[in-house]
């Protein structure tokens, strides 16, 4: 029910057309959510510069360039995670201005470009393989209108490459750390900095990581207080909620 | 938002008193869920005969005393789970007329006593440590109004004591399974029956059954087809989903 | 043993040809399941309008052909669940009637099209991902004679979503509620209907969602009552559950 | 080494008492740290505000309190958590002006009792049994000097209870959401509303919860982009982490 | 329906008492159960000199003790598993020639004392920690009329201490292994003898032998061909295996 | 060290050619194992017609088909495990007596063709899908000079396909139970047949049935006395636990 | 048979008093053991400084003491582990120079107190908590014959700590680092030392640190090269592999 | 900041040309880790003999290339780990010495010929399959400058196989233990040598041994005291632990 059929309503009502005892039943009988969740979405029209966001994985090329060529009509910025080079391929027929990432998996079409904070939200890893999930959660941030610094393959193994990043590290208003195998960046990373750090464990390594479970207990478990932690190789989580905090 | 406001508002502007932009702007500013959910309470108020529950595990006898307390204002029946005796002892000095069941830890107050269907509900178990939960099963059935048919301790590894009652078991309307260790009876009653099948998997057993896990997997793996499932040990559950089948 | 070998030992001992005791000794050496569980099977012949069951994974195309022509001699309707294309392409060659549903990768073969009851199964899905299951839920209600009202997409993330379509949830019978990832649309609908709900488990999802085990764990800790699971993916299981229960 | 032990012997090159190559043997034989981390330790300094932390779990109420008392020396506040009432007993006796929070079982010495922010971090609960977890996290916000909302026993099973808190919840700023048995609730309220959602799964429920496993895989793996998970029971690390978020 | 009523049957017939007709009605109408069951349950009393079982964990000593008299009028060995000294005083008091065996928490009332055969159970442990399983697992097999060679503490840290006993070991007939923490000595003895070998993980390490898991999946896992696995800790089930095997 | 060499010594002690010290020093620099493992290994030669067995899996088919050119110039039996068709292919190009079983992938190579005993092993299967692993153990223990009787599909969700055949099970003196899904089948059969019983968990089923440790699991946890588990689908460790057992 | 016995066998067949036939019977009736593993026992004689080593858990005092009244005839040194205060209380009354370290909940008995090596073995802590364990760790070490460092309390949340006392960790021959919670402290000592680390996950934390699983899976995938693990909590293992290590 | 800057520096103070509070402002404004980290990264300079070392996995063939021409400018030698001859074939297009192990899937490129040690360490395996793993930690062990005494197919179900190599394993410095399975070579090494055990998971084997798992418990569980262990199939690790024992 929108609002202006709200506001007729309530006219007839004032003009005499209809009894106030009449409007009373036509409003019982309306579907809660019309009148209701009506408001609930509302909020979602203000969240100004927020992607359409396509997850891409099972998805046929036809059946996710038939969804980017309808949110191409609206007017916000376009994100496709865990996307194929063949998904591509088939999006930018309808879509040409589409662009391909293709470490992250990440396709994306920007209609606005113009950062909505100069708050820099650092992407840090591990190590070299944990590049493909950092960058989607760095693209995702982007996309989201934040500035990005990646700092990448610090892992604490040789940990002078981390002390060497230290000052940009500190210099970012939101954290993001990528590593898997152990996962120990975040640790030693959220006792080093006094922002939030949100970790990101990711399925690199082999035999006793189980596809990330170590990392992810280790990040759970943090000897560092107030380390936020998202899902195994989940960048777009991670890019999402360091731009929600950016925001505010 | 109760109707009485709406009803108000809307004489307000059928006399004049009120302007159609004014109701409008107030009706906008009402929380929805004044609106929305006035009608998503309302089923609950069909749902006659359902008991008022209170999981007491957690609470002080204080505490689970002054609920107990409260809720006998009301005309329901009332069902007390996971019940302690020192739980019991404190409510019945406020409500004389609750019962206690002391193998299923169960307290009743029972305002209802009609039966609400004559279909009855068995309950059966493989051992005789699998009692307590199917107790907690049979009372949170019967103070839903449904008899209930108790068949204990006839596992498969003497099924000629299972198949002794298998007449007794066709007979029913729904049947719950309650069964630890490894939990073979719910595939064997389920081959041999017709009607829904609920299996509670119980925490009985040692070693390798994990307090239930073992158990649960068989249930959850059975051979026979359209076996529901509940949470290790939860007789209250089962009761009551064996209840909202047989009102059917 | 039929009941014409038995009738034919009692005459002959009512005609005298044969001895009480030689007619002990007879019934004694026969095995006991030609006397018992000729009743044993009877309960099988009243189950009217049961389909014929195949579970094709695993099974070659000439296997699963074969399987379906000698059903296909019956007249019950058949249901072939986890089935390829190839797998079709060989049935319809000897029973042409089969009908594949890609979706659900399951293969028909109706005889019997009336519906059994008027009474509604709903099938809801939290994304679109968890369509297959459901639709293999759905297909065997409908096979089983049961009308199916299909929601989908209305996971929680979008509860207005949900919202929207509770009136028709609220009128079905049964709600089969088919979910991966955290699988909370259980829990909500569970809360939300007074009628069974039964929950599917998927296996969509990634990193931490460990094949479906996120979503049953949800499921089995749900904190709506009486909630029905059944095996991850499993909706054949579903589809068999409901129509048990909506036939009572 | 600190800065006036360097001027100090730079002052002494430049009044050629000390040549500038026995300083630089001074230098080198200096443990890097004190030239290094007296750098990293500074970042301390600036964190005003920030309690100090005590974990008192494995302590004896003896070592508890010596700590406090030591710490009492200083112009922090301080926060205790996982304490007993035996150990606050301990603990007054030398630091009066402790107060201690039996549910959360937290003792808090509060020093600085000004907000640092006027921004509300709204803290929620599924049910009652989550109660002690978000009131450590809670009171943890409170002493890092943030307005703390608390809104409880909101879960899914009723949903009606929490949309009828959703104005509070949207208007603040931060919102930590403490769940047990199957977690539901964060995913809901991440769908509901657009600021950084910290997810704390309990270690409430039975059966395959798990001691909060159930909650955990549910949180991680919610449909609702961008939601923080903490560890088990950690009300502490996800006030922490919402106090680092709300101070940006 | 015994034989005695079915002859009687048949008699009647023959007298012409009884049409055949008529039988055939009683027939058909009997439960199957009593026809087939009867030949169910004969095979148990061949089974001659299998003690009467009871689990007494989780039983409380009346209950114990009630049990214990009754199976006392029969002529069969008692055996009562994991039984406290508590148990064993009430027990006694009503059967006082039952034997308590400390060590392995199992209560014997023996009446037949006779050896079956005179082929031995070897029953070897690697640790003196596994004694307790171990015990019950020798008594059960001497309960059962099996005569045992108990060999403790050979576990594979020392090898030489196991190699001193291979005669031993290999002439017995069936060779139990109790073996806890890691449970290599079941491998090592599969690969020393070519008799069945029976493994009893036990509960007994402490770190990530996570109660017996450990020793259970070596044990399961073992390169040494045709090693047989029971439940943890269950020294009974070994016991009872171990005999029906060295009863062919 | 053989005895002649040992001979040869005592021989030259004997005839002075060497003094007992110099016969002393050499059998002191001997290996051990040379005087002791001779005996160690004596006992695999009284091991008659147990025959040479080969995993294939990992192999390539080179690597197998040397092994058994190799083998076959001795007397024993070979089996092959785990073997492919192009394994196969490539052993028979040496070893053209070699025999294909593709449903239990095992290739044979029997010289020794007679009967080891008569007492029969009785190999059963829950359903279709577990005939593989079945057929590797019924190979397994007819190459090992067992006769076998195969007894396939009789699952508890049928039972009454079971009790048919259970005379034909009673007679055998080893049973061996293959099944996967829930694996009822065993505890079912355990508590019908007093003969040592073998259960082999399957990797068949989906979704919770984790690759067999759903069947696994309650197998070790059966509340039927005293049956044997060996690992997930090894068929092979099967049939020669239950040779081993045949041949007491 | 020890050696004197052989020689006399020799010296027989030498001097003819018995045949080399008559020899040769002698040897092979001898148990293998009697040859060979007198040998195997040999190696153990040489490892002067090793310890008795007594696992106290689960012994009662008077066992306990017994034991270590035994072991205390002998030269050795001897080593309690886990052993509580009412296990020393009873100890000391029969061996009064006994030592308790309640921390470590070790006894140790020293008749040898030299050192053994002057090469240092540090041992290292992340937390508090984790002291007993590394004083398990340290004590083990000290009664091997080796000088230990104890450095406890610097974990990677505050990693000016650790680079404090980097020099004094560097200086050390081995390395020995116990961690609990998510252990990262492990890698990142093992990327700054080139000496071998020890790593020893602990029991210490809550949540999901699941009894020392997170840091023991941190510790097997840490990201440097090298470290060596063992058992949660074990510090005596570790102690014993430091010093096997630092003997060489 | 090497220091020549440092000492230039102070030279400009020594010689007035800088006043030392604006070398103090210098100093403070340097990143400190140019102060400190300097000396962090001497001590690698003095790792003479270690191998570059390249985890070739996930890495294309050119990445991989590229590397190893890169370092091939170095005097250290390389290796190459989890490499695919896929990758071989390019690298040596640029470094034509590049040596490929392919059971091991290792590349080499050495240099520095020479041992840098006369003491072996010992790679044993329980069987043929475990042999890329051992191969991994020999090539590791030898490029870095160890002699390696390989000693392979050894498991304990033959466990005269490996007394047959006691005496070679007894000569080793260092011995590592690589086994798949049950693992359960470890322990009976763990207890024959007096040297530093290394023991190596792999994830040969099936069922339930987990990809790795079972083994990996069995080495964390041993009864043999002082075993260290290191990830599934991590034979680099292995051999870079090995090495730096080996050396001290």
């Amino acid at each position: 029910m929108d609002q202006t059929y709200l506001m007729n309503l309530l006219d007839q009502v004032a003009e005499g057309k209809m009894s106030s005892g009449e409007a009373m039943e036509q409003l019982k009988e309306l579907p809660f959510q019309d009148l209701g969740f009506a408001k609930l979405d509302q909020h979602r029209n203000i969240r100004t510069g927020y992607p359409e966001t396509i997850y891409c994985e099972g998805k046929t090329p036809e059946q996710a360039a038939a969804i980017f060529a309808r949110l191409n009509a609206n007017n916000s910025n376009i994100l496709g995670t865990r996307a194929s080079a063949e998904i591509f391929e088939k999006v930018r027929e309808t879509v040409p201005e589409a662009v391909y990432h293709p470490a992250a998996r990440v396709i994306t079409v920007k209609k606005d470009q113009k950062l909505l904070t100069d708050k820099v939200i650092a992407v840090i890893t591990a190590g070299t393989s944990d590049i493909p999930v950092a960058e989607e959660a760095a693209i995702t941030a982007e996309t989201m209108g934040n500035p990005v610094d990646r700092i990448f393959d610090v892992g604490v193994a040789g940990i002078h490459r981390l002390f060497d990043k230290l000052p940009r590290i500190r210099s970012a208003n939101v954290v993001i750390v990528v590593a898997g195998m152990e996962g120990a960046l975040a640790s030693v990373v959220g006792g080093l900095v006094d922002k939030p750090v949100i970790a990101v464990p990711t399925s690199v390594g082999y035999g006793a990581s189980f596809g990330g479970i170590s990392a992810l207990l280790t990040m759970l478990n943090s000897c560092a207080a107030g380390i936020a932690v998202v899902n195994i190789d989940n960048g777009f989580g991670a890019g999402y909620l360091a731009s929600n905090i950016n925001r505010l």
